[in-house]
């Protein structure tokens, strides 16, 4: 009989109703029977934490962030009772809790906290006593006791960051896809489904449109060198797990393409070419918390420069506005907002110190006379942006140059 | 500008919906114009509570009481932050507190706890720096840091807890109904609303079917003398004071009748006649949480007796299987149990010093061929038992006898 430390992570998908609660509670139950202790870390039903946002929103458009917190976090707080109750239905000994009541500490910055540490101590005695610990995701109480909660797929962290606390010996993230693809299955049916990746290609898949695992959670996990294993809670494939190296003895190319949509993009004409000026916008745009993805800067002509940059589409209004205010000050030319944009993105490992992948993935594209608008390039990753309609075309066309589709994924 | 410190209660009828809470928010803003500091106790919207104990029952038939506090406790937490956020659109600084938040401090009897004290710092320095404080009704934290939830009309209490603790000038009470009413108005459509009513008197008719008010949260206010302001959220009426002494030189005879349906009778046939008997029974009944209400005992016959008794109907079941245990180790003859039964209540504190009220109320009903089953009376109330069916004609005929529709309601 193994007995391991399991914490196993259930998305909003794995909990949207009765019948899903009661077959995660059959998943958690097999994994108890194992002799294994086990943390269940649970995110709210199904689509609550929209629905409760979108309540919020009806009674005043710009809720205070303390509230919308003390708001959401119910969620989760809801769905860690009824798996307890499910769990004992089947005779298991299982306690919910809330971030709170297990010390899930974090800052005090309103619906993006960030954890700073786990008192563990009351976890501990719970799987001493041989009960499952479930615990309310997503949320914590911050050193002013109060409720907080840890931004979108926040749950993702909070297994990470027992895992790491707990020091358990798996971290399983479940979800409603099998794994971690080559490229979104729902756009490019033949993708695969990836049995290894590294925290750093998952980061920058992540951070690039294949939303499976919220970044900072991946981050974290990488810092302290916690294999994750993401798979689907309706079956018992095997998913993909994310881990430091893979196994593989060479890594791969390319190991899978992101596509993003949901980006904008700004352009700055006529930036005076001076040290200083740059730094000067994009801090402003930080304090601001715009979140700035791609940065080009073009070779400079006749000491000005164009500086283009893209951000999620939802905060576009707001980084125009202070750009705007800061091409003013500056002495900029002008802003230019683009929302009709996507971006592709190649990840992989093995990139560096393969040469030639810009320029296969170029001439793929312009093959399909698709015309790349800006480039910027990672240690292991190619982001092109494209225009809008061209987004899931030249997805499809990486994805089949860099032949992603098949067997022992490990690169060309 | 009067600087009150005043607790208002909003039930669940008063948080329904979205418009519900605007309008809410609307009303506290008056009372926080005057200058008054504000204390804000809130229900859940609707009917919530009952449709996270339907999902758990859905899970499981007989759910940890523990769970169902960490489940049904959200209920509050949700109005309370949609009713800060309305408040902050009306320009007016708010912030909501789960019970825990304000240290409202309960034993560790889940879903039945009994609030033991309340730390009331947090709130006297949020009401010092000007905000509107909003409380999660009907929850606390135990004296081990779970959440507990204080019973059905747990709000009522806690908004009484708080005024008493807070040395509050004012607790109102605001509900679905104008105030407490000579008898349910749904049956006896010419009932007269009370101006003026007294803890004992709304003691016996909360405890006898008059669900306005939760009867813990009155004995609270009885005993720190705290009235109460029992009003409707959805208009300016002035409703009913509930306090020690009314304004009144004489008392009211009658002062409401209470019509009791959820009642059930059984009948322990052949009891020993010997002392302790009794006490073994209910002590039995008590200790398995049986609220017992009436009890009549006849006189002793032959050496044994029969003692007859009402409970909730939905502990009916539970009640007569440890009457039958007890019926075997003690030698009881039979137990016998009668769902059809309704019990009618005559209330008035003037009761006491006017004889002939329950000889006008017997043979009222003697009258109107209703028959009486079972009769107990205290100083301010004589309740009797009836068939089922005749429970609703008992309380019009009765209220017509008593001519509680007249003016200046103050007996006869």
């Amino acid at each position: 009989m193994s007995n391991k430390l399991i914490v196993q992570k259930y998305g909003g998908s794995s909990l949207t109703n009765i019948e899903r609660i009661k077959n995660t509670a059959a998943r958690i139950v097999r994994y108890a029977k194992g002799g294994n202790r086990i943390v269940v870390v649970v995110s709210a039903m199904g689509d609550t934490t929209d629905e409760l946002v979108s309540l919020a929103k009806k009674i005043n458009l710009n809720p205070s962030e303390r509230e919308v917190d003390m708001l959401i976090s119910t969620g989760e707080q809801i769905s860690s009772a009824l798996l307890a109750m499910a769990l004992h239905k089947r005779g298991f000994d299982a306690i919910s809790f809330t971030g709170h009541q297990v010390g899930i500490i974090t800052d005090t910055y309103h619906t993006k906290a960030k954890i700073l540490r786990i008192e563990t101590k009351r976890i501990k005695k719970e799987l001493e006593s041989g009960r499952i610990v479930i615990v309310a995701g997503f949320q914590g109480i911050s050193t002013t006791s109060e409720i907080t909660t840890l931004g979108r797929g926040g749950s993702d962290l909070s297994a990470v960051a027992l895992a790491v606390s707990l020091k358990a010996d798996l971290c399983e993230i479940y979800t409603d896809v099998e794994g971690i693809y080559s490229a979104d299955p729902k756009i490019v049916p033949e993708a695969k489904k990836l049995a290894y990746l590294t925290f750093d290609e998952m980061l920058e898949l992540s951070s690039r449109g294949a939303g499976v695992m919220q970044t900072r959670a991946v981050e974290v996990a990488k810092k302290f060198n916690i294999p994750l294993y993401v798979r689907s809670s309706f079956n018992k494939k095997k998913g993909t797990v994310i881990m430091k190296k893979t196994p593989y003895i060479e890594e791969a190319v390319v190991r899978g393409i992101a596509l993003t949509e949901n980006e904008a993009k700004i352009t700055l004409c006529n930036v005076p070419d001076k040290p200083g000026i740059a730094a000067r916008i994009f801090n402003e745009l930080a304090s601001n918390d715009i979140n700035v993805d791609m940065i080009v800067q073009n070779v400079s002509h006749k000491r000005t420069t164009d500086v283009s940059f893209t951000v999620p589409k939802e905060t576009l209004l707001k980084a125009v506005k202070i750009s705007e205010r800061s091409a003013i000050s500056i002495g900029i030319g002008e802003v230019f907002s683009d929302e009709n944009i996507a971006k592709v993105s190649l990840v992989g490992v093995g990139m560096k110190s393969h040469p030639g992948v810009a320029a296969k993935c170029f001439s793929a594209l312009a093959k399909n006379k698709i015309n790349i608008e800006m480039i910027s390039t990672s240690e292991i990753s190619i982001s092109c942006v494209v225009r809008k309609e061209s987004g899931r075309k030249a997805l499809k066309v990486l994805h089949l140059a860099f032949e992603l589709s098949k067997e022992k994924n490990n690169g060309k």
